[in-house]
């Protein structure tokens, strides 16, 4: 492979004829930061290409020029594949003029965008035509559709309408070479050769630019049910998940595990929010309907509630009787991460696990973490999907600067704890450069091997994204 | 590329000594006949191995030898992906021997099996443990897993829960090379990587074959209410659709569009088949809902159709009042594609179209096939995937054999019609060596020299299915 070079005059030069001079942005330093400050990347220069066609063209003189590409979407990722700290300056290609909503066609449940568009803002387009986007993260505001892509993203939606994976048709996408691919397809079914869709979606950014999506959209549920449940244990949630199932089918939008860590960290840093039951139980699951027509939701809630409490998988909760109640328990749900950066973590870690196997992993992982310290756990997140959040902290009125060697280890036992379960060291987050290491030891080598030479098809030179998903070969 | 050899003397030897007597088929014959008999497959040899490390090593052997493999699942595919007529003799290598179902976790609404498991045996074992796995279609009791994901299979639930892509989450398997892709997960989210699963699926045993996999299940909806509503037409069955999703979300489980010629046709080919209204209207829907709980899914159906009575959507309809008469208007659909055998087509077309699109292109069709000849068209399917079966048959009182030279023209108007509108030549049957010609005129360019460089990496000599999907290379 041509070594990479840095992005020089010449490289520029060549930029600033072909773009226009909006595409061009003169403070870079935005775009070498990452959120949570780990990573500190380089920006030669950064461009912000207003069509496919700018971006394949972008692309190939970088190409010619072997010159890194960093793919800019939102710059909300948390595995540090929008920032490259090593190797020659890269060029940063941002989304953020692509902003288009090109046509949305609420009969048809599609939305077709520019890959810039910010997630919110699809949210917001389908609302106005009476239609849900389902996909919702904390980022969503800043978060661009082209990024989301790129990472397959997840979050609160997921259990019912799939990642960000499942909720697109079709993709426009520009290659390093300076071709797009035109398969913007709004079709539903379409069995016309290899799937390129789903190749490019979770690559972040290391094959081409997606540049355009037609993503689905859905009826809006007209009444929604939220509760929060008192549950003995993880085994016992997910047993009421199997019988909200009978219950509900597959009308369960949300099924998030809240451990009383979570609402002790809320009561220490954010006293504002209400917490309900005092003192916190060990465990809860905030559980939301969505139905439709003239569907009972709370009825519906409250007869899984008797049930559950028949078979001992509840013994305490509460069912939202307003709007205002229900965006409280959503609010105490979202307070977790904030409580949780004030806090502090020593590692932090986005697992998935066979549903099966996530009750005996808390506890062995609960059991070897005691052994390494006495450290505080807090473990939350989207159990339906079998993806938690398990991220360790300090000991009480300690801080995470004092415990920094620890991070590598407890890590290490996490991660080797995961694999032996058959999960995953990344559910939703992505691997980009925080876990390449980890994918390499985890990863099937057929896989990783198939993978790389995926890479060396669509990327010859190396100069997209590098470093990221993969190690950058030289 | 190196050049095909035909299976010869020495390699089969070198089977005998790594296969038992078992994997060994001396009638070779039900292996080279099509389902429609327009192609005449070659069988060298016919294996059938009883594990993925058989089928590796099978395929190592071949490889080595540079002679052609055939995957062979259930024979039932329509597009000849499981026939080569062309060529050196090849080894057609079945997957009828692995039919275990390796696990099946109710709980975790997951089945791992082999990839020779009938479709229907799937369904069975998740009844058996009250689930539900919903891929169906017609051939699913001869149909195997490993075949309907290879060829991305379709079928009467997708509207709800997706093609078999989306009903997998993990796959084990077998490289030319002689390798195993163990990336037989169970997780519901896991993004470490290029998505290699997706591309698997689909690809028609073209890069390797498929010898296990990890299956969605689901919760079994408890209330069913079907009913055949008449609808003024196609754009009217549309708003209908969006309709039923006010009243019952995603609980939709069908939508099929059946035409009056499709009656017609049954009428004249299977008289003791029950068939409601007389004269046959212009067009009706077929409509599922599949509820849980104690919902009242007759009630919800009796409410949509007021509301689609009085918006002028559907002029007349039954709504079954018993499993019986349910199942009588299944049996009415299921039997359409039987009378369009008994008939003979002239031309038959799985193609799917934007939804929006859907009525324009059917006014549109019906209009430049009366320019062609006074040809008979029925057009049925699922509509609410915007996937049409649309079958051409002569003109009432003559035969296909009357009409052979119009086949290509018609095909062409309609792929080339197809296209027009955005829609696919392909939407659910797969490209076999059938569609090779209509993949090379309507794929995107760009997409489809990325598919043989992707051929080129996974399987450099040629010898997966030579000729299905992409034209052989030599």
């Amino acid at each position: 492979m041509p070594e990479l070079a840095a992005l020089d005059a010449a490289l520029t030069a060549r930029l600033r004829e072909i773009l226009p001079p909006a595409a061009f942005r003169d403070d870079t330093t935005p775009y070498t930061e990452e959120l949570r400050g780990s990573y500190r990347g380089q920006a030669g220069l950064v461009v912000a290409p207003g069509s496919a066609q700018e971006v394949a063209q972008v692309l190939a003189l970088a190409n010619d020029a072997r010159v890194p590409v960093v793919p800019y979407g939102g710059g909300t990722g948390l595995v540090a594949g929008q920032v490259m700290p090593e190797g020659p300056a890269p060029l940063v290609l941002s989304l953020e003029r692509m902003t288009r909503i090109r046509q949305i066609l609420p009969e048809e449940n599609v939305i077709t965008v520019d890959a810039g568009v910010p997630v919110e803002a699809i949210q917001q387009a389908a609302a106005e035509h009476d239609r849900l986007f389902p996909l919702s993260f904390g980022a969503q505001g800043t978060a661009r559709i082209g990024g989301s892509l790129s990472t397959n993203a997840g979050g609160a939606n997921v259990l019912r309408y799939g990642t960000t994976r499942e909720l697109c048709l079709g993709l426009e996408v520009a290659l390093p070479d300076g071709r797009v691919m035109n398969t913007l397809t709004r079709l539903r079914k379409d069995n016309t050769g290899y799937d390129l869709r789903d190749l490019m979606i979770g690559a972040e950014g290391t094959l081409g630019v997606i540049t355009g999506a037609a993503m689905k959209l859905f009826a809006r549920p007209t009444r929604r049910a939220t509760a929060l449940l008192v549950t003995p244990s993880p085994a016992a949630a997910l047993k009421l998940l199997s019988l909200a199932r009978v219950h509900a089918g597959e009308q369960i939008t949300a099924f998030e595990l809240i451990s009383g860590m979570g609402l002790r960290f809320i009561e220490a840093t954010l006293p504002d929010i209400r917490r309900p039951f005092d003192p916190a139980p060990e465990w809860m699951v905030l559980i939301e309907f969505g139905l439709f027509g003239e569907a009972d939701a709370e009825a519906l809630m409250e007869e899984l509630f008797a049930a559950a409490f028949e078979a001992e998988l509840v013994s305490d909760g509460i069912i939202a009787q307003s709007e205002a109640q229900a965006d409280g328990l959503w609010q105490l749900r979202e307070a977790i991460p904030e409580a949780n950066r004030a806090i502090g973590a020593i590692s932090s870690h986005d697992i998935s696990l066979p549903l099966s196997a996530l009750p005996e992993f808390i506890d062995e992982g609960r059991a070897r973490l005691a052994e390494m310290g006495p450290y505080r756990l807090n473990c939350f997140g989207h159990l339906g999907d079998g993806n938690l959040h398990y991220n360790v902290f300090p000991p009480e009125g300690e801080a995470r600067a004092d415990h920094l060697a620890a991070k590598a280890p407890v890590m290490e036992m996490i991660h080797d704890l995961v694999a032996g379960y058959g999960g995953s060291f990344s559910a939703e987050h992505g691997v980009g450069r925080l876990k390449v290491a980890d994918l390499e030891r985890y990863g099937d080598p057929v896989k990783l091997e198939l993978m790389r030479g995926i890479k060396r098809l669509f990327d010859p030179n190396g100069i997209m994204n590098p470093g990221a998903v993969l190690r950058a070969e030289s």
